[in-house]
């Protein structure tokens, strides 16, 4: 096995590098950037246990890493580019560039509660109820916006068992399919926003860029006009 | 499926809840319980999606989640005892009582850097360089008790990248075999502490106890001093 600290790096100017998310976002990450010209299908390989993976040509590489670092390693200019969800960026508000909305990976950040609950908006909570959730800043947000003082409770996994558990009343979380919530009993009675993939950038590399980006991003624009339904919120 | 909302609950008083972290310490964390008389093995069965497991003699149940969310749960007393490592409850500084040292799960949070670099001892390291970690308050008051003024970058994952990248300096991040340190270049330089998993409880329920809490963490203590050549640390 090759690690990532002997990978070979090109040997002349720093190579682009593409900051992707793990997960279910990666096959279309990849597949958007193949059709803007970066091969980086190598690391969809499941053999493959590199963090930095050369694309095909040679010119670029791609950073495998979680969701929330995404933005991060955008924003410290790691990676000039990279691809993430809206929720990532909601939660995290680092200083990265929104480029497109590819719009694949929709889902929506929501307010749930139990199914044989009294509350069918979230404006119904009682004030000073605990809410879980992942992403506490989106929902400290959207409930001070409804001037509702709640208590948010952070938790990294499973959220879905703080109803259940009753340590809270509700949760703020990511609804895809909604099977999860229906699953544990729990019914979405309000969303705070949509969510879909999106390209950042790290601004100063896109100010000073010589027209690689640029052309990059363009191409990645252009495909997503076509692909997405979605219309665009930069 | 059972879903964890339909699981049956007992009918007489809440029972005893025990939230036990997925991963690493689970394995360790059933056996310890069974020993002390509470048999949660239905939770180690590849085919359980439930995140809330009856006991076999159906007097208790485990919460199976995230390890940083298991002194969440018995800091709001949905659990009233818990296993989580030490790393997590100096990360997360909730109101839980550190009850018995299990031993098990041993791991050092520790300084890391590239081993090409002239670092070799924690103070050594650069004022204001940047040091990535998933346990940014540990790294912070690590090199606030050194005097060294850093930028701790958080991470989700992958914390290793951030010296290979030339995004961080350093790394402060759970060193257990060695083995991601050797496979990405680096080199531990420095430890912050030990860490084993802790049996905690919720301290008003200890309080309250008639008796069954204590005889359960006793059992559970009994085993652990025959069990572990750690010196015990509250």
């Amino acid at each position: 096995m090759t690690t990532a600290a002997e990978q070979p790096m090109s040997t002349t100017a720093p190579p682009l590098t593409v900051a992707l998310a793990k997960g279910a976002l990666l096959d279309d990450s990849v597949a958007r950037f193949a059709a803007a010209g970066l091969d980086f299908s190598a690391i969809l390989d499941p053999a493959n246990r590199q963090l930095m993976v050369p694309s095909a040509c040679g010119t670029a590489r791609a950073l495998l890493v979680r969701n929330a670092d995404v933005p991060v390693y955008v924003a410290y200019g790691q990676a000039q580019l990279g691809v993430v969800g809206f929720d990532v960026l909601q939660e995290h508000q680092l200083p990265v560039a929104q480029l497109v909305d590819l719009g694949f990976g929709g889902c929506r950040m929501s307010v749930a509660v139990k199914a044989t609950s009294p509350y069918r908006r979230a404006a119904d909570l009682p004030a000073h109820c605990r809410i879980a959730s992942k992403f506490t800043r989106c929902a400290e947000r959207f409930f001070a916006s409804l001037d509702l003082p709640v208590e948010v409770i952070h938790l990294a996994g499973s959220v879905e068992l703080g109803p259940i558990t009753g340590m809270s009343e509700a949760i703020v979380d990511l609804v895809a399919s909604g099977r999860t919530l229906r699953d544990n009993g729990l019914i979405a009675i309000e969303d705070l926003f949509h969510s879909t993939a999106r390209l950042v950038g790290h601004p100063l590399a896109l100010r000073l860029d010589d027209g690689r980006l640029q052309g990059i991003v363009e191409r990645i624009r252009a495909i997503s006009r076509v692909h997405s339904s979605v219309p665009e919120a930069a």
